[in-house]
């Protein structure tokens, strides 16, 4: 463990009744983005108190990323050639012991960690630099530290659905606690999360019906990316509905009525056993004193904060889903780095804020970075390649994929990419890279991408940019030629 | 198709009586390197005639990539849950009929461009800017043409061994031909050919045997990456005998007596079906008349080229196998493009030369690119990192990988990098992307890399190298701000 760095030390604080030592930062929340400013900042030695409402790791180790990761992972699985195969109600039942030893496993790590306290309780905070905390047997205590971090997270949006029992609407917070795959599950919502279950359950044997309100699935993504899954998810036995929602359920006979969000219903679900809600997030940025403290939210509820992760209020800072920043785990670890470094290096510039990629891991995964309007403005050159067409996709007999670009006609600049296919996210860290550090796509001509692996489709994109741009270099050759001919 | 740039028109030749009209290149050889040439000159308005002795696609897509991969890909469906399942001799056949699509394609394509002449038949160079063709028939032509570019490719080197018959000895020019798989194969050379065959037909149900003389399956790799891949192959029942070499057949019993390069026989393996040598290449540089044209080639044959991919002798260009910068397709076609470069903008520089990495299409695959030598230099800071750490390889269930970085210590240069791990070959690309535009390692730091993606490594990666970095910075801080208010 480093020593302090001694550019960032705290004035003393008066100490307050408790097991722990006094800290120098309040945690609140061990999710994604509570538990990155807790090891970075323990690790510049400062002593963090990380508070913890339910369990260590948050939603992404037990009700997001991982479990549904590795039930992607072990569904594939089923019916393979692997030894030790495992039923459908195995695979649920493996994917949660899974889930289980990692979050133990960061349990225990965290509880050991000399720096880091790890307290279970509510938290509340009173004012800048005091924090309340409410353990499980009602007993409170004050907490002070210079700073506090909200890392709260958020909740599964959940719409009414007339006429559905509780037992089945489910959402990621329920949806891995099942014990056997439902025979016939209709899931609300097209983005990621549907998605990547819809998936998962299909390959458990479940007929899966998928509704969403906005007239293609991942509405997020270009129409001509999201239609290469489409086609791939349907192909795989998924039945898509897009423009469709939930109207009501009727228990007699388990029929969901589904039809146009402006209107009745059209149409129907028969015998459905469960119903996965999978419509957006809300933030827990309530009940913890920010509103009374003047701390700046958005309209949806997220709060607000700059680029070093700080809020409207000083000392008190947000990273991960609560805050304006994050969506996902590892934008929640990023802004959990740029919070790190406002704290141990004050003085330090917040540097670019960088784009955050979004996968979804579904087969194909879909993968994209920055921003990529539908209508191509007339300063962006867009090129599109099939994926198909790269030889990897031959050998693999890939039919379908796609890869989109959009790079500023001169400078070029990368304001955006999005790609369908094998191991898509991966190839969108090309993308983050080059994105972070500027590398414009020229830059990209005359790499070496190796023979024969998915990358080569970016080389193939690149050499499709320059052909444009060399096109205008044959025009604009001699006129520039000319001009340093006058200059000399 | 663009018009001729005008900077590089040529001087009018003699016309030769040929059924084609006058070319501005010969192109000998269309396989990769060929290729590459000869459709980046057409497009830029060049006439290519391209002579070809045996099959279009050349060694890649006949007996070398792309059949491999193919077969690396259906054997690994072998036993899955997908429909219409192939048998192991169905496989092998469905890899020929995929290979022999692609050659008929590539072969047709060719054969349909406008400025590119297709012609088969043997080449041979009589003085610059004059090539023989002979035809089956016997029939020969004078070709005149300014440019001749040399992409005859490589063969398999033949170690003899004493008492084996032809029929079972295997390069890879026979093997993707072979129509049942062996019940015992012996695989001499662990090279990347020798253990993607191994992993390819253990799938396929064969007893797979593969020695090598070096002391470890994969000589060009650092020893602690190709442990990791020993250890899955072995985990697969792959026999692997590193520091072992053939050393003579025994027909009766079909035994294979083996041992270490310097010695007698040590050991044996019955019932040898087939013995598949892959241990190295030769360049294809004989016959040709380079030598009597004072074409220099070094002493493992290969003709030397430069940075343009131009050859010792004037307008004589050498690109792939043959060459000495070249044993990928990769890498063929990366010199392929700097000779379309070198010809069409003759007074263009060659600009820097790319790095070219190298995979290995087993399971885990392996990747690599740059230099890394097994003692570190002292002025390098090696970095490594195991992957099975990465939260992504915990919810695939990967338990073993590694990524190794070196980096030079002050500038952050990259100097090379080894991945073993699923989807290391597209990994490597980030690598190649940084190190083409000389992208220090610590610019990496602050990348967004998706959660929860093998790429994340690299990102751990970098952390680790920071580590140490701003362990210096804590120390190197104080004297730089010192000697900052000094200066001021």
């Amino acid at each position: 463990m480093s020593a302090t760095v001694g550019l960032a030390l705290l004035p003393g604080v008066p100490s307050v009744p408790s097991g722990y030592p006094q800290p120098d930062a309040v945690v609140i929340g061990a999710g994604s983005g509570g538990l990155t400013v807790a090891v970075g900042l323990s690790s510049f030695g400062k002593r963090v108190r990380l508070i913890e409402r339910a369990q260590v790791g948050g939603d992404c180790t037990n009700v997001g990323c991982i479990p549904s990761k590795a039930l992607l992972h072990a569904s594939a699985l089923l019916g393979s050639a692997q030894p030790n195969q495992l039923s459908p109600v195995g695979t649920l039942a493996h994917v949660r012991r899974r889930r289980n030893h990692l979050r133990d496993e960061e349990t225990s790590e965290f509880a050991k960690k000399k720096l880091i306290d790890l307290q279970f309780g509510t938290a509340r905070i009173l004012e800048s630099g005091k924090v309340e905390v409410t353990g499980d047997n009602g007993a409170t205590e004050l907490i002070e530290a210079k700073h506090i971090i909200v890392a709260t997270g958020s909740r599964p949006r959940r719409i009414p659905i007339e006429g559905l029992p509780a037992e089945r609407y489910l959402t990621n917070e329920e949806i891995f606690e099942v014990e056997e795959p439902p025979n016939n599950l209709v899931i609300v919502g097209a983005g990621p999360v549907g998605l990547e279950m819809a998936t998962a359950f299909r390959r458990l044997g479940t007929s899966v019906t998928v509704l969403e309100a906005a007239p293609q699935i991942l509405p997020a993504v270009l129409p001509e990316a999201a239609a290469v899954l489409h086609r791939r998810l349907e192909a795989d036995g998924i039945d898509l509905k897009p423009g469709m929602v939930a109207k009501r359920f009727d228990p007699a006979g388990n029929t969901l009525h589904v039809g146009p969000l402006a209107g009745g219903a059209t149409g129907r679900v028969e015998d459905v056993d469960a119903v996965l809600v999978a419509v957006g997030r809300l933030p827990n940025s309530e009940g913890l004193g920010l509103e009374e403290l003047g701390v700046e939210t958005g309209h949806d509820g997220k709060v607000v904060v700059d680029g070093k992760g700080a809020t409207s209020v000083e000392n008190i800072w947000a990273t991960g889903d609560v805050s304006t920043k994050g969506a996902t785990t590892h934008a929640a670890n990023a802004w959990g780095r740029r919070i790190i470094k406002a704290i141990v290096f004050p003085i330090a510039p917040a540097g670019k804020e960088p784009e955050h990629p979004a996968v979804t891991f579904t087969s194909p995964e879909v993968a994209t970075i920055g921003v990529q309007p539908t209508k191509v403005p007339t300063d962006v050159r867009r090129v599109t390649y099939d994926l198909a067409k790269a030889d990897r996709a031959y050998v693999d007999e890939v039919t379908d994929g796609i890869v989109v670009v959009d790079v500023r006609r001169f400078s070029g600049k990368i304001l955006g990419a999005t790609i369908v296919g094998p191991r898509a996210g991966e190839l969108i860290s090309v993308f983050s890279l080059a994105m972070k550090t500027g590398t414009r796509f020229q830059k990209w001509y005359g790499v070496v991408w190796p023979y024969p692996v998915y990358a080569q489709a970016l080389g193939n994109v690149v050499d499709q940019f320059m052909l444009e741009h060399m096109k205008n270099l044959h025009k604009d050759f001699p006129r520039w030629l000319f001009g340093r001919l006058r200059r000399s």
